[in-house]
């Protein structure tokens, strides 16, 4: 199966966002064997938007747009694949209650135009979009090719890809059934995870093992083709175990599960609650903690002591390591944690201190970042990073480190892992 | 004058990077008047390759392709546009002085493979590479349109485009002056601004009117075409006054900025520190202002309160506050907004209560939330929101109108709105 991506939108040739869809789609779809062919980008105008349907309808067996879907007058997709195959837009029930209950919850007066948005092509498939009001479509023509509707906005459009285009696609790429299951790796960089399952990568077909980057972490997906669910996930376990042996040591978590959840999951697993204290972090590991539902089960609190004053009379960190060590030093973040917990009162506590940059802090360069926990039966542990990128990739994979270590250290103490 | 981009290389249409160089020239080319009219991704194939140039040929200019320049087997851009030009490759001195420029000083060795870098397309003009090898190339077609080869490396590609492209395509195109204006709203949803101003956006056409949403935020675009700066600038001043006549009070900034940048600058203007006082946000509004470089100067520090207690016990939330009107009232936020402004000693302080969700607190909705602000002069505010979206969109939303008040209130105070 070989797949074209459309997506629409003046924003995209007027340089405003670059076309992260397009990238976030072929990913999506390499991990399953779909080839894709081209990646086009046209404007919210619809004789382009007809030519570039045709020949990507030429080309390919699944043609997948994205944008253009919103209630304005600039949104023309809907109407440009509805006359590209010759069908009405109908008016859907289910579509307008949804929009409808999106504007009751929120009090907000429905205009005209949101109307519009409930209207979709005639005998497609409706996708549900959880994240906005656009539904998505999937279209099957007479050739049996397909032609896939999905909203523009990423945070709409990748949930959507996800959870309702992706089971439609594997039904229909084969027969057999497919099972995947996804590892992620935190602390590897994707050529060296690569490098290091070269071989494995090289030989194995079923399952398929397909390394995705992004976001600073590292993904596989093993994919399996295999009628018998017992077998399948046989299959897997086998593969799983080869890639274990070389680099388990950076496997945290499986399938839908990130850093954070993760860490929520096992804290809450164990009962314990938990608070910080951050320095460049300035709140975004318990921002993050708090992005799950239920985190108030184990997140207290947490203080952003952005400065030396706040850091002493706030976290009682000492006179002594400020003007020795200062306020980037191991000593200083095990101090703050050591704050935190006693503040919040909580069974775990992490602290977070370093130079997020653009410049450097006196000789410190940016991007050196020390980190402490404190556990419950009080041993502690710091760490010193030297990490890369900007300042709020700094501060982001600082976080990611925490929640790394956090982990490790937890299940370590379970004797999980 | 209008233009395509074409982008070539099998890593865009694996996923593995975004195709950020379209956005790019895109970018460019808008500030100076060029109309692009598609961007197209295509792999390392000569025959698809082939008819993507065509195509964009045939509507086009200017063809402007990225990529495939390199010394590789992949790499086919110049001999597949050589082949449709009906031109040869010869051997280019000075390219070659370049190349073993490059090698010398990076103390490496060349290899034979590198020397294919060094031919040209027969009677192109020749566009130096000062960060990489591969020269870049414009070829001017009998029928007076240009296709110009461009390297892939963003680093290569963006000075080669500003430095070496640019002024060869300012001698050409047409000669009016383009100048934009971008205004940032908030508060406002696209379609109800669109509701607004729809006959302005219909009518004007110099400067044209175009809204742009994302992000839970509004923008609109002018461009205005006029080869007088002055004059250019008077009647983007004139469109603006039209719209702000309608929904001025929306408005929050102009250009390249965001609520946050906005909120730094004008604490830094004001010479203002702030501390934030956090539930259902958890350290996100602190977080979000560190992301600045230089927030330092504003931000002294933050509490994440996510327990009752520890809003008693840290901020000094009272007792009967908690009993009568519960941690989600405008009380409590106020409660929070002293609190943090004690603790931390600062000018401002401001707070979030609310329900995140999914699911409701007591008999509190999710998405209520309340906020509230307390000013250097000792002035109070608390506002009531009721928000939309899952659990981290009434999170994002709620800090939005968190900066969005603060600055309301001390541009207000300054006499500046």
């Amino acid at each position: 199966m070989n797949a074209e991506v459309i997506a629409v939108g003046s924003e995209l040739l007027l340089g405003q966002i670059a076309n992260t869809n397009g990238q976030f789609i072929s990913k999506q779809l390499a991990s399953i064997g779909v080839n894709v062919y081209s990646h086009t980008v046209v404007g919210d105008n619809q004789e382009r938007l007809t030519r570039a349907i045709e020949q990507s309808h030429d080309r390919s067996d699944v043609v997948i747009l994205t944008g253009g879907l919103g209630p304005t007058k600039d949104d023309l997709t809907k109407e440009t694949v509805a006359s590209f195959c010759g069908r009405k837009l109908v008016y859907d029930q289910q579509a307008l209650e949804y929009i409808e209950t999106f504007f009751k919850r929120h009090n907000r007066t429905m205009t005209p135009n949101n109307k519009k948005q409930a209207y979709v092509i005639e005998d497609a498939t409706v996708l549900a979009n959880r994240h906005g009001m656009a539904p998505g479509m999937v279209v099957e023509l007479a050739d049996q090719k397909k032609i896939v509707l999905l909203p523009g906005p990423p945070s709409e459009m990748k949930p959507m890809f996800e959870h309702e285009l992706m089971p439609l696609l594997l039904g229909v790429s084969d027969q057999s059934a497919i099972t995947s299951r996804i590892m992620h790796f935190f602390g590897i960089g994707e050529s060296q995870l690569e490098t290091d399952l070269e071989d494995l990568i090289d030989q194995q077909t079923n399952p398929t093992i397909a390394p995705l980057a992004g976001d600073g972490e590292v993904k596989i997906r093993l994919t399996v083709k295999h009628t018998d669910q017992e077998e399948a996930i046989r299959l897997l376990d086998e593969t799983e175990r080869l890639i274990s042996a070389r680099v388990g040591s950076f496997l945290y978590g499986y399938n839908e599960t990130t850093l954070v959840k993760e860490s929520y999951a096992v804290l809450s697993e164990q009962g314990l609650s938990i608070s910080s204290a951050e320095s460049l972090t300035a709140g975004l590991f318990s921002s993050e903690l708090a992005s799950v539902p239920g985190a108030s089960q184990v997140l207290k609190g947490s203080i952003t002591a952005y400065t030396n004053e706040i850091k002493q009379v706030v976290l009682g960190v000492s006179n002594e390591t400020l003007a020795t060590n200062g306020a980037v030093s191991e000593e200083c973040a095990l101090e703050m944690a050591r704050g935190a917990k006693r503040l919040f009162q909580t069974d775990v506590a992490i602290a977070f201190t370093g130079v997020a940059g653009p410049d450097k802090v006196g000789d410190q360069e940016a991007g050196v970042v020390k980190l402490a926990l404190v556990l419950p039966d009080g041993e502690e542990r710091v760490y010193a990073l030297s990490l890369s990128g900007g300042r709020n990739a700094v501060r982001k994979r600082a976080v990611k480190y925490g929640y790394f270590y956090l982990l490790e250290e937890l299940k370590r103490r379970n004797g999980s892992k």
